[in-house]
């Protein structure tokens, strides 16, 4: 948290805030130099830094009042570490900047940090600096995440063939109603051992719905993709009374999953299916195909999927 | 920009603006995987990777409606750019975070990025990834800056010795007043070239008002600092028509000013003082003592400075 702590101060001064998040974050042999300098230093291998970030707002990704503050601290850095693992990165190091609103502000910082620091630990990511500032408006948290490839390199978007077979690593939808989009847990260990086990294609995590973001490894790999509607997994948390039409539609729009999404080749595929690695769980819910566009096959019958999923607009 | 566009995409689809950013920004060796991944991978030398993020506000660090937009862009790369400068790092790659206000959002993001890039590629910075947003609150934009270290390593805050003397780079006072606070240069290459010609014991870049930023260098040195008020230079954008007093006040707590300051030996001191590096100005302005805090040496009196400057509460 290197600079602009003044921009914050309470009761408490200054020195006060760093000095308490300075013992609170710690120290890692990964950051040379850390909290309370004008930049920090990172430790990097030869392969280079795997860097991500996610700004989430008050509003938009959480409510502050009524999704609980812990939990919104979680989030935020949740997110980052789902995009981490779906380049089956290795994350060390996070920068946390906030927009802190004037009134209670302190108290927020202190329940963002206590439900963000736990998961920091939970996966080895030192907290290495930020921006902590207060105003006016709502809340904004903004995450950088670093982290390192494995030996076997990141994993893109853009290399699936037509051919692949496509997985998922959990059951969809019904992620926001649920509070599930702030208490899943990022699969950078499954993305790992997937990656040790089989030679990932292409792999994206489901933020914005499969629909939207099968959309995205099509797109970026040059292939079209079926699923299969029948084995589309759909979540316990996705209404059970509903028909089956209106849960499927759930599982392909709602978004913020944080499942990952990949493609192998068809004997990885048949290799992986047989014996995943330990503690992941597999879907195989379609394939790629040389024809582009993202289609939902269902009682034989193949239909465009439009994407849509999560779409905020403005003008 | 790796994800989360698809929370933004007007009339526009989510395709065209990625694409359109993409075409913008270019491709970068030092950036094997860029914008439209979940993730980046940003090349990193053996000395690691200095960090730096800084995040903008519309309201507190400039004014929707009144700063010309392009500068506000300027601005939220340059302030960066000043912290990298700070450790005396040579910029590499940036990570873009916004969250815009629904209306008018998309030639927001238009203005704020025809400001940022011309600053970019003056420095050599590749933007590499962020995250676009849209929402019902003003203008946010949280800027990660990443760098190397030169052959010398990264200048800390921590590291000024009693005896040591304090310089400046330019002149202060009246930067918030004056749009300087947007316009400035920062001081990156004259870093480098300081750092190149002297040992730099500590530096750090003025960004809350030479009271606050040079008390940092003495707290986290263990030292004092002694400020000559005679010597500190006060800028033509302080009103030249006010009492002496007044602008040395403008001087010491105005903020914003994006100069350097540093500490160096009495013999680098005097070194530098004859033979400054090609294209830095420097001001010798005080220097270090045992005796713990900032004081201000005026006419023979030395009285305690006040850590003011910027200083934003809440409750």
């Amino acid at each position: 948290v290197p600079h602009h702590w003044n921009r914050i101060m309470p009761a408490h001064s200054e020195w006060e805030l760093i000095d308490d998040l300075r013992r609170r974050c710690g120290t890692d042999p990964r950051v040379p130099i850390g909290i309370g300098d004008d930049a920090a230093l990172v430790c990097a291998g030869p392969s280079g830094v795997i860097v991500t970030t996610d700004m989430l707002m008050d509003g938009v990704d959480f409510i502050v009042g009524t999704t609980p503050v812990e939990l919104i601290g979680r989030k935020c850095l949740a997110v980052n570490l789902s995009d981490m693992a779906a380049m089956a990165g290795i994350p060390t190091a996070a920068f946390v900047s906030i927009a802190l609103p004037r009134e209670g502000g302190r108290a927020l910082a202190d329940g963002l940090y206590a439900g963000l620091l736990p998961l920091a630990e939970e996966f080895g990511v030192a907290i290495a600096g930020g921006d902590t500032n207060a105003w006016e408006g709502r809340l904004v948290v903004s995450v950088t995440l670093m982290g390192e490839p494995t030996s076997r390199g990141a994993v893109r978007r853009s290399g699936a063939r037509p051919g692949d077979r496509v997985f998922v690593t959990g059951p969809l939808g019904g992620s926001l109603a649920s509070l599930r989009h702030c208490r899943f847990g990022p699969r950078v260990r499954e993305a790992v051992a997937l990656h040790a086990a089989a030679d990932l294609h292409a792999m994206i995590d489901l933020s914005d719905g499969l629909a939207t973001d099968i959309g995205h490894i099509a797109r970026e790999s040059g292939v079209g993709v079926v699923l299969d509607a029948a084995s589309i997994p759909i979540h316990a948390d996705v209404d059970p009374a509903a028909d089956g039409k209106s849960r499927l539609r759930h599982a392909l729009t709602d978004g913020e999953d944080f499942e990952l999404a990949f493609c192998v080749s068809e004997e990885d595929a048949a290799r992986l299916a047989q014996h995943p690695p330990a503690g992941v769980t597999l879907y195989g819910i379609g394939s790629c195909t040389e024809r582009p566009g993202v289609r939902l096959q269902s009682e034989g019958r193949e239909q465009p999927l439009d994407v849509e999923g999560w779409e905020h607009r403005f003008s």
